[in-house]
């Protein structure tokens, strides 16, 4: 499943089925058949389940692998998201994945886990998987780093300032806050003594581990007196001309802000 | 570049060029808009630079991450190739790769380590690419374990056993051994004390570090005669069915004999 994809939904993603018997797989593709296109049955109902670990572990190594390619770059002086763009006008064999403030939704950051929980029982570590996790989970304080430069560079701490996080659903245009890596971000930022605020036109309260916040409304104002706007999730619906024009610096971790060009207001990841 | 591909070529691949200045990657554009059918410029040398090790850290992470795969699954019994072929069944955000021997070539295997070795002069450890590279670099040891392992199951040793190596190019349908798994296989199974012999279309000879040998000719006596073949590289011109028909045990690690269907005398990775 992919919430939110216009273009694929249940009918027309493959389904993979394996059973427990023969019969099982059998009458699993009959009851999948009348809902889905296609369906494809696998050995056994652990060969289905790696299927879906697979999945779920490529996506996470990839995004893993690209948030290391953004601390590399941001060393090297190195616009990352101009190299991604580069490097997917390969016409085969390259995939582009972006990088970000961290992943979420209730698949991607979890299932790896279960495999690689598994695979210990053996006596081996799915490094791959170690390695994603630790990256990943560290994207929220990556960010945070990147707001504290960005506010200590015009002499400010993060400690009283005003922060406006943009977008807390685990991803785009979707309504889901489950592992989203805000929860984590706002928490660090009031770990840091900042006075933290959001705005997401999807995600009107959030409720998370001691968190109990409103969206706020996103005015004039509100842009203008924080101290720094942090998009952590790039809604299409956000208006990032009105955003960057108002905002005395925008922290974007989603390269969101692409279109405007290069703005001195405007930090990337 | 991809030797071997029939699609995609020089003139269809997307250049991407960077300059010192300006000027130079004008006439970057200029030259190479010549002989290409479109060229991406970007900022500088040093991004385009990183285009291409973005690429090439794309694609041997991502065979390491299916490398570590194969190797998670023989150790819960699950066949990784199947596991694969239905994982590739989503129509979006997913991208096969399989696992094998090991890389080769004069990109995949290196180039990332040029990224690992500049970002550690600014005190950062590239952690995907050495992690890629540990395990990718493994893999000829992974094979052998699966020869001694299956010829342990007939009650033989890996000492003066006679061993075929089928394919020593780098990749399939072509004619380059750089960097070549086989050539490391190779090694293990003769410090092992095995007898090996080779046969590969493309490469008549086999000179490496020490190495001197000439391709076998691949008569049903050669095939019959031998305790194990080993499938390195998987030409398209080679005749799987005989292959598995004569040989008395293949190992074959690259899933070659896929069409044939379960075999006893075939192992897989």
């Amino acid at each position: 499943m992919d919430p939110g994809n216009p273009q694929y939904h249940t009918r027309n993603i493959t389904k993979v089925v394996g059973g427990y018997t023969k019969t099982c797989t059998d009458l699993a593709v009959a009851l999948y058949s009348q809902a889905v296109d296609k369906v494809f049955p696998v050995a056994s109902t652990r060969v289905a389940e790696t299927v879906k670990l697979l999945e779920n572990t490529f996506r996470s190594v990839n995004i893993g692998l690209v948030n290391e390619m953004a601390i590399i770059c941001n060393k090297l002086g190195i616009d990352v998201w101009e190299v991604i763009d580069a490097a997917a006008t390969k016409p085969f064999g390259f995939m582009p994945f972006y990088p970000g403030p961290g992943i979420g939704g209730h698949c991607i950051p979890l299932d790896p886990h279960y495999l690689s929980w598994r695979v210990r029982l053996e006596g081996y570590e799915a490094r791959f998987i170690e390695l994603a996790g630790q990256i990943n989970r560290s994207m929220p304080e990556y960010v945070l780093n990147k707001v504290t430069d960005a506010l200590n560079d015009k002499g400010k701490a993060v400690k009283g300032a005003k922060i406006l996080v943009l977008g807390v659903a685990y991803k785009n245009d979707i309504n889901d806050v489950r592992e989203s890596p805000a929860l984590d971000f706002i928490k660090l930022l009031q770990n840091k003594g900042a006075k933290v605020s959001y705005h997401d036109p999807y995600i009107k309260d959030l409720s998370h581990e001691g968190l109990s916040m409103k969206s706020v409304t996103l005015t004039d104002s509100t842009l203008k007196s924080s101290d720094a706007v942090v998009l952590i999730t790039n809604h299409k619906i956000f208006d990032y001309k009105r955003i960057a024009g108002k905002a005395k610096l925008v922290i974007d971790s989603r390269n969101a802000t692409k279109k405007l060009g290069k703005r001195k207001n405007v930090v990337k990841l």
